[in-house]
């Protein structure tokens, strides 16, 4: 694959667009091409059977439309489910968000480990299978937290709400673990929120922000990092382009032009 | 249509089983097939141009696989917006829920209502259309609750996290209200709750109940009721079964065989 291919990013919604930010900010000179398969979000309650074949259906919807160099899958419940699948139809790298996630606890030689995530992502065991496979021998604790992403959609980043969704789940996981891994997109909206409930040496991990390290790992290695923008970055939706643009600097920091927003039916 | 066919009841997930619970309460003789759109759920944040293509997958997927002698979109998101296109497709009479609870409001000559659903459904502004259409003169109301079907849907139907939800949502609606109607078949699940923030005498209005009430009437002015029960009720899911299982009693107040129950993709 050349170098001035795109780099093609997927999530099931906006979320995702968390994952782009760290993209964006770790390789300014990248092109990137997003997705976010919004008519269909959320994925995180759905079936293994189901997120696979959306997943593929939208990793092809990327390959259609841009050569790929790499296919960055920002979204913890697909990266939990499909990657093996994902890799066995696409033929350039394909990272997801659980295992740089993994990596960074187990690089860190933490004792233990809160995991927080949507219903499928957390029922799917695949942080610990990771933390297990890379000899991570310390205790997990693992929590859904379902009613964490209708919060940040709703634009419940911080209160009173927030705090007491939070402290319900986080009743689950010790004030003495040594880092929590923030297992899903959404989450890092609410850091702020999450973080006055455990003492300030706790180790954040935001699962997103360690696929991007890891995507600029990954082109280094092989030689293939660009050396400038050959194109304006695009974005993809399912529906709801009206919706993206209005909630793009929330989730991304920055807004984008209308015309560099497609609604794609897949 | 002959009076042993269906009654077809349809919602985007399990949330319509409590508008099924009326209509087994009300035409216990009545033989009915529920689909939930499971593999899709939430319909409530799609656009109106998704919401009618769901739709009509759903209205499909029931007339193919049985004779209906009518149609209840227990939905409020598709009642709101794509009844009509709904009507053009099939040929037996198909009820929605926004209708019959504006016509419960408006029968009640209240002087005020609040009204409260999902984000689609209160942006759709169904419910004060029909309601101006039915003559209603009185102040409205109407506020979009988007937190309410995930809290429902994780079990979470009262306490403070609820409360402080339900609060939040209410403060744009006057104590002084005549009646409020529950414009998302999620909501009667929450009614505890949501009373302990009003006086007593509020009338709260159930759509799927009113829905029921109307299906009764419509079959009964066409003399189709049906004098006994022709076979066992059909559950339809686009995915989940086990987990229908699970929640049908929560929903629907009553189990279900696992037999009833069929996988579909549509």
């Amino acid at each position: 694959m050349k170098e001035n291919g795109y780099i093609g990013v997927f999530d099931s919604g906006l979320g995702g667009l968390s994952v782009l930010k760290e993209v964006h900010r770790l390789l300014p000179k990248e092109t990137t091409i997003y997705l976010g398969d919004t008519a269909r979000v959320p994925y995180g309650t759905k079936t293994p059977a189901t997120i696979n074949r959306y997943a593929v259906n939208c990793a092809q919807a990327l390959a259609q439309r841009t050569p790929l160099k790499m296919l960055l899958v920002a979204c913890n419940t697909v990266s939990a489910v499909a990657l093996d699948h994902l890799r066995e139809v696409l033929d350039c790298p394909v990272i997801g968000v659980v295992e740089p996630g993994a990596q960074a606890v187990a690089a860190q030689k933490f004792d233990s480990v809160g995991i927080i995530g949507t219903t499928s992502t957390i029922a799917s065991g695949a942080y610990e299978r990771h933390l297990r496979a890379l000899g991570f021998a310390g205790k997990i604790y693992a929590q859904a937290c379902p009613l964490f992403v209708p919060l940040v959609e709703e634009g419940l980043v911080e209160g009173s709400i927030v705090d007491a969704v939070a402290e319900r789940y986080f009743a689950a996981i010790p004030q003495e673990v040594s880092a929590i891994i923030l297992g899903c997109t959404h989450y890092p909206l609410l850091l702020n929120s999450l973080k006055k409930l455990f003492p300030s040496e706790l180790t954040w991990i935001d699962s997103g922000k360690e696929a991007a390290l890891k995507a600029q790992r990954t082109l280094a290695e092989s030689g293939l990092l660009a050396t400038e923008k050959f194109g304006s970055n695009r974005f993809l939706v399912t529906e709801g382009c009206d919706n993206f643009l209005q909630l793009s600097q929330y989730y991304l920091g920055q807004s984008i032009s209308a015309d560099a927003v497609e609604l794609i039916d897949i």
